[in-house]
Formats: C-alpha cells, structure tokens, sequence
C-alpha cells in the first residue's frame, strides 16, 4: 500500500471522470488538501447534486432541473421560435449551441446516432417524439447538426426521409474549413465537403 | 444561464482541480450523469474523507491516517532502516520512491524549499525537526533527494551544512541523464550536470 486508504480511494476515483489518469488523478486528490474546507464541502456536493437534480426536458430531452427545459419554456412562452427545431446528438451540442448564442429556436436532441455496425437503429434514439412535435407545428423548420461521421450523415439522411412529402423544410449544417485553421492542415474528407458545399460569391 | 444550476456548480468546482479547464470540467460533470448511483456515492464521499482524515506524520511529515504514518511505524518496528533517512519537497516524492520500491530507509518531508526570492527561509520549512531526529539515531545517514532546481540546491547545500562535523553522512542523488532520453534533447543544465556527476566505469 502506496497511499494511505482515503488518498488511494479518492484516487481510484478520479481515474473514473473522462480524460484523468493515474499521475492526474493523484495530483486531483492531494489538491484537495489544500483547499479550503468549504470549497472540498461544495465540490463532494455538486457531484452529488448533479447526479441527482438533472433530468431529461419532457419535450426536447435537453439537461434540465424541471419538467421542461429553460429554451423549451422559454417558446412555450413566445420567446423563442417554436417551429424551428435543431437536432443534435447529445446535450453538450444545446451547450455550444446557447453559447454562441445565436440560434432563436429549440432544439431536440436525439442522445444517439443511427449506426447499423454497433446495432443502434432508428428506434433505440429519440426520434419518434420528434415527429410528434413536428405533427404539432405549423410550418415547421428542422435544422439538422449533427458531425460529420458516417453515423452523423446516416442519421442526417433518415430524418430527411422522415419528414421528406411532409410539408417540412429540412436542412443541415454546412461542411466545410474550420475557423482560423490552416488549409494544409484539413484532412481529405473535410476539404472534399468543403469544395461540395461550397458557396457562390456572386 | 447556459447550464443548469446544478451543472454550472458542479462545472464551477472541478474547475477548482488542478489542470481542469472550462471544457474538461463541463465533461467532468456531464460524466457524472452515466455514472451509477453508487459510484458517484463514492466519488463525493472520497473528496470530503481524503480532506477529513489525512494528515501528517508526526516523525517524517508525510501523509496519514494516524499519528504515525506506515513507513515511520515500520522503522519504529524495525522493519525499515531508521537510521537512513531520505529527505523529500512533498509527499508525492514519498509515493513516487514507493512505488520505486527500492528503499528502505525513511523519509523526512520538508513541504517546501527553501527560496529567499520568495521569502522562505531555513525556519519556513519542516528542518528544525529533521536535526531532532538525527540527534536520536546512531550512524545517521541523510539522503538529500531534491529536484535540480535553484532552490533545491539551495536548501541540499543548507542541510549539508547543519550536519557538516556532526558525523553524519550526507549525500544527494546523482544529477544526470534521466532513462530513455535521447542526448540531443536534454537541456544544457543536466548535460552539464551528468558531466560533473559522471561515474568512473573501472
């Protein structure tokens, strides 16, 4: 036995949040130490909090406290636009979406993406509560955003199908460059997209 | 607000861990959600143990449950050398020679280097307790295993000189080439230093 037993605790678990190895996580644990009761209080009890307080908005499945979500209650109330609709894959995207704080609809996120070769099919994510929202609007817009993986772009196109002769406009996110980076640097696919998508200037 | 209380609190504290940016931490806590119930139990509980219950040696100062820590008992029990001891910064250095293996000594914890820039001197750190400890050894052996820093140096060479005619042996570890590291990538200081500290091979 290395460290003591509470040290050797916390430390196997740390090493179970994303990205924290063993050298990391031991630094994690002895920086503890150093902190101010309140602030180890308050951190033991976010983690705790977090896991107990969230939940899945009723209408998009977004993180939410309540039943529904701050961006579903907010069009429920007309300060958003109710009939544009954003699909993404995860919460994380709604996230990244709010904070470029941008985008005046909602969003519906799917926590998963079609993909046959790990035997996830249309019904395993959270697709058919999006066509029931889509019934209930009039002249609705879904705006798909999904990656650009062979998973991403099946999805895209199977919730194209879907709504395909249904008096639905369907788009999804550009491909293309990245800001700020080197053209040099993109890989083929994503330059490959960049030049089908790209934009007349006329 | 982009995130749910309870998120945006949870992201707030593991910001507070060392090396965990906006997005580790906002990856951290959405983590949390996939966890099961119990480990994220266990997550939180070993933050507030690992705050709670170490503290440090009465002997060496290193980290422990008890009064004393293990390999300060061990000695007291004759399962370890007393008379060498292996003077350390911080107790991660404890970890790290245990994990080595290879001594059997024990250790003595300083939590600090001596650094007039920074106003720390001799009285700052954990020495005046290392000379009692000596006083009470016959055939004291020190063992300095600071880091090649200013500072390091420093504080070896001041505790090489509390002991001078004291007939107590006193050495450092080797300054040198550490394993793997191609030449041509070293730094001039520990080229240096490997020259100065180099072994005859007859």
């Amino acid at each position: 036995m290395i460290y003591p037993d509470s040290l050797e605790k916390a430390i196997t678990y740390f090493k179970k949040l994303p990205g924290v190895g063993e050298k990391s996580a031991e630094r994690m644990a002895l920086s503890i130490l150093d902190m101010d009761d309140e602030v180890v209080q308050e951190l033991s009890e976010s983690i705790l909090l977090c896991k107990n307080k969230l939940k899945k908005c009723k209408i998009c499945a977004s993180l939410t406290e309540n039943e529904i979500c701050d961006v579903c209650s907010k069009a429920d109330n007309g300060y958003r636009n109710k009939n544009i609709i954003c699909v993404l894959e995860d919460p994380k995207s709604v996230f990244a979406f709010e904070r470029a704080g941008k985008f005046e609809g909602t969003y519906h996120i799917l926590n998963g993406l079609i993909s046959p070769i790990d035997g996830i099919g249309p019904d395993d994510i959270n697709l058919s509560s999006l066509v029931q929202r889509v019934k209930e609007l009039k002249n609705p817009e879904i705006i798909i955003a999904l990656k650009s993986t062979i998973e991403g772009e099946a999805t895209t196109l199977y919730i194209k199908k879907i709504f395909e002769n249904n008096n639905v406009i369907v788009s999804r996110l550009s491909y293309g460059i990245p800001m700020g980076v080197e053209i040099d640097y993109l890989d083929e696919q994503t330059l490959f997209n960049a030049l089908n998508d790209r934009k007349n200037l006329s």
